[in-house]
């Protein structure tokens, strides 16, 4: 199983927001559902080893986390206004203590992620930085959990907390890329890695 | 300067397709629209060695090549509907025999594919295929021209004019991916060739 946590920074936790202004009204989702579509998407099929967290601390009922499984996805299309409607649709549930199933494969929970991190504890943590060791010099380990920003960098509370879990630093390469494309970028060496 | 011609095989040559619907009326111009982010964004700028043809094969009034020049692009966002209306602009301007502008490093022409290829002959072309040399073990030349479908593969036709062009044949890993996660990995490749 490869994790990705996506933390948005802005990202709404209502379901009020319009299809049409999710960069904008809807705290830059935009970038969230791309990197769903990085995390899961195949030529031809859908990655079902993988398992996609966003934590949404945005808007008036944060926080709130999205979890997508892969080996459960239905109706995962990869255009943003589609996967935007899913997220939507898991806002507008009505969640408690404990996690909901929105749709198959999507969950809604309150977690934080300080609450994500507690659950990850013990599993390997990667961190995305620039400057951190090559990903192609690094041993990318079973049950990786890989940690990143939205277009914000973790804010400084958000990286004690990682760093507190002993996390491997990893940089992608010489450019700073988005949040979408790291995922990309980081499966590629993945998948070389296991010769999938 | 790095150019990627992307064949949309659907993709809409008229301006009158809604940006709702992008992925269904527009003839999946939303994998066009995702390579056009693929191609030019960096986490704080914009790729300015790049230039990108999306070269529009469906619908009443094709073709049409719409290009993108990074060194001259304003007003291009990430996502998905910001660029679709940019791409719509540009096939709702009136456009004769020769290229026209419609906004800043957007271009509009009736360039069919083979007139593309007729165009980049000469130039270092690169094929994007799964039985490949891996980019890794690969060279990438200056001002090479990568040539990708879009979620389908160039026709039996089209990828004769490019095996006649004597293209490198490159692969980028183990799997089959979209046409714009490819970008994104060719795209890594050379910014670690590069050093940049």
């Amino acid at each position: 199983m490869i994790r990705f946590v996506v933390i948005g920074h802005r990202a709404v936790t209502t379901g009020d927001f319009k299809l049409d202004d999710i960069s904008g009204g809807a705290g830059r989702l935009d970038v969230l559902v791309r990197c769903v579509n990085s995390a899961f998407f195949l030529s031809h099929s859908i990655r079902t080893n993988v398992e996609l967290f966003l934590v949404l601390t945005g808007g008036s009922d944060a926080p709130k986390t999205v979890r997508f499984a892969g080996s459960e996805l239905k109706y995962l299309n990869p255009d943003e206004r589609s996967t935007s409607s899913l997220i939507r649709n898991a806002l507008l549930k009505k969640v408690g203590s404990e996690e909901i199933r929105s749709s198959p494969g999507v969950y809604i929970s309150r977690r934080s992620f300080s609450d994500m991190i507690e659950q990850l504890r013990g599993m390997p943590i990667i961190y995305l930085k620039e400057d951190g060791t090559d990903a192609r010099d690094f041993a990318f380990p079973d049950n990786a959990v890989i940690v990143l920003g939205d277009d914000r960098d973790l804010t400084e509370e958000e990286e004690a907390a990682v760093m507190k879990c002993g996390p491997s630093k990893i940089s992608l390469g010489p450019l700073s890329l988005h949040a979408d494309h790291c995922i990309i970028v980081a499966h590629n060496e993945m998948d070389r890695q296991r010769g999938t």
